[in-house]
């Protein structure tokens, strides 16, 4: 690592491409000075809107690419047309090159995990990869995990899974020992799939020093901020995460049709504009944009394509916090610790990092 | 089935026994005048509860029991000490015995569904119980199942859910040929669990005339109201209806906070406490109370344990219906219809029904 935290971009990811990403870039740096970036994508694009930040510009490089990663593609179209020479493989391949820290791109969410996996080595012990969101809660915020990179998980992924999250959220949360739950249907004796009772036992009787494990926690602790990091497999955690995204809209809907409805129900909501403002802030997504991906040798940030400049300049702030506090080191650190407890080998064959 | 449909009521279910449960009776009587009532519970509560509504008094009867089966048992608990005697067993008994037609109860879900499954037997060619939850969408309902009954779905099982919450919609929604998605994490190739896309093979070469079979949903599709029936495993749907809740829960706190935050905001939405009645309608979990137990055969309905009358009411209604359109052979024929496709043998077998 230099002294300046290097962030590649995929300039022509998302909904809006560079005009978004440029003046994100431009933001984040404002707020990290100590960061300089590698933009992939059209030259012809860029360079205008780089030119408007001479701040930025001073510390960016750009590398044309015309190859571009379609949001609709499906990752193997993706991986045939944009393998080596789109903006999004090769963002992720600067990070492997060693020429950049972390990269972002607020690209395809598939292609984007299929050029990772491809592109980056898994961290050693860590057999497949997770996708963390960052969920807002009644308390501020939780780290959830797995949202859907991988498909099924046993016991020891879900043991893997609860190391990385912790990870991250020491360094997002700057905390000791962030507290973990599983993800379950409940408390109670007879219910709950057997590898995740079996990765409960493993992560109880493991007593790492990196995390506080709770238990398990259900569906509607999520919103209630119970604990700082919540375990599950991916396909539950991304039908998690898309039916709170759908009830949070199904709710401002409703409330679009009651406040609209008659003339003093406008005026009231006028009137309380400033809760509605404050109310909007607290479930703004810019808030908590940024996805991680996590067990890859490389830090690479997913933004959400329908972004504005502040969301996709959270998002590099994510990566900055994340290089900077040493999340793979981190990683690897619990890893090995995890696998020599004698009790309980929850992981890999760490001893080759 | 006598003129009227007998309703078997766990009088001491749920947060508020007898003092809930009898006035819902009532509400539900009032509306549907061809109901009579069993109730089991502790007469000295029951009784004179029962006086004050001598027209529900004279279509019911009371079965006294002392012992009760509480919120917070285990259902091992439960079962040792309330089978055969508690009001709980005995009302799901009573559907058994034939002396009812559906039974209701507000208590324990883990318990009534271990009673409901040693009580009664499974429906011809369905191995495993379901549990359908209501869930209000910007369109109206759907049906979602299962919500928790079982943990673990092949795709057999899935397809059956298919057949049964669609059966259910049938009545619920007074439509022919409820439209039915399969919960998964994307359309894009590569995505899904083994089990989910066999089932979606099936339900496609089944071309059943009783439901319209429209492919895969995501997490979002539930509060969009995308299709009538949502099917799913029961650990992801569990973990779904809860995260549901926990969404609603955690933005009706931020309302709270945001209109409470200053004077004027609280005037405003004085004003506009029409438009807050509208949606506090909207979300109301009154409307959509009574999960229905599917695959057993007998109609077992619950009720939310904090609900009021007016929710009882509603579940009450739910088992009305289901037994006066037949639910059960509505299910029995779809599932002998589906074991017959030549194509597509997705269930077992139905041939002894």
């Amino acid at each position: 690592m230099t002294n300046s935290v290097r962030i590649a971009l995929d300039a022509m990811g998302g909904d809006f491409g560079p005009s978004v990403v440029v003046p994100g870039a431009a933001r984040a740096r404002d707020r990290r000075p100590d960061t300089s970036y590698l933009f992939f994508g059209d030259e012809q694009l860029i360079k205008p809107l780089l030119d408007k930040y001479p701040k930025l510009a001073a510390v960016s490089e750009i590398r044309h690419t015309v190859v571009v990663v379609k949001n609709d593609d499906k990752p193997s179209q993706a991986l045939r047309t944009g393998r080596r020479g789109s903006s999004m493989w090769l963002a992720v391949e600067a990070v492997k090159k060693g020429e950049a820290d972390a990269a972002v791109s607020a690209g395809n969410t598939g292609a984007l995990m299929a050029m990772s996996k491809i592109a980056l080595h898994m961290l050693p012990g860590i057999e497949r990869p997770a996708l963390a969101a960052i969920w807002p809660t009644v308390r501020g915020e939780s780290i959830v995990l797995d949202v859907g990179a991988t498909i099924g998980a046993d016991a020891e992924h879900l043991v893997d899974l609860a190391i990385m999250g912790s990870a991250m959220a020491r360094i997002f949360f700057d905390i000791d020992r962030p507290s973990v739950g599983l993800l379950n249907v409940g408390t109670e004796e007879i219910k709950g799939l057997e590898e995740v009772k079996a990765a409960s036992r493993r992560l109880r009787e493991a007593a790492l020093p990196t995390l506080d494990y709770r238990g398990f926690v259900e569906g509607d602790d999520l919103g209630k901020g119970t604990v700082d990091v919540v375990v599950t497999e991916g396909f539950t955690g991304n039908i998690a995460l898309k039916t709170a995204e759908g009830t949070a809209k199904q709710i401002a809907r409703y409330m679009r049709d009651a406040f609209g409805s008659s003339l003093i129900s406008r005026i009231g909501a006028a009137l309380a504009s400033g809760a509605f403002r404050a109310l909007k802030e607290k479930i703004d997504p810019r808030r908590v944009n940024g996805g991680l991906f996590l067990g890859l040798d490389g830090i690479i940030i997913k933004s959400h394509g329908g972004m504005d400049e502040l969301g996709f300049a959270g998002a590099i702030e994510i990566g900055y916090e994340m290089v900077r506090h040493g999340l793979l080191e981190k990683i690897r650190e619990t890893i090995t610790l995890s696998s020599e407890g004698a009790n309980a080998p929850v992981a890999g064959d760490a001893t080759s990092s």
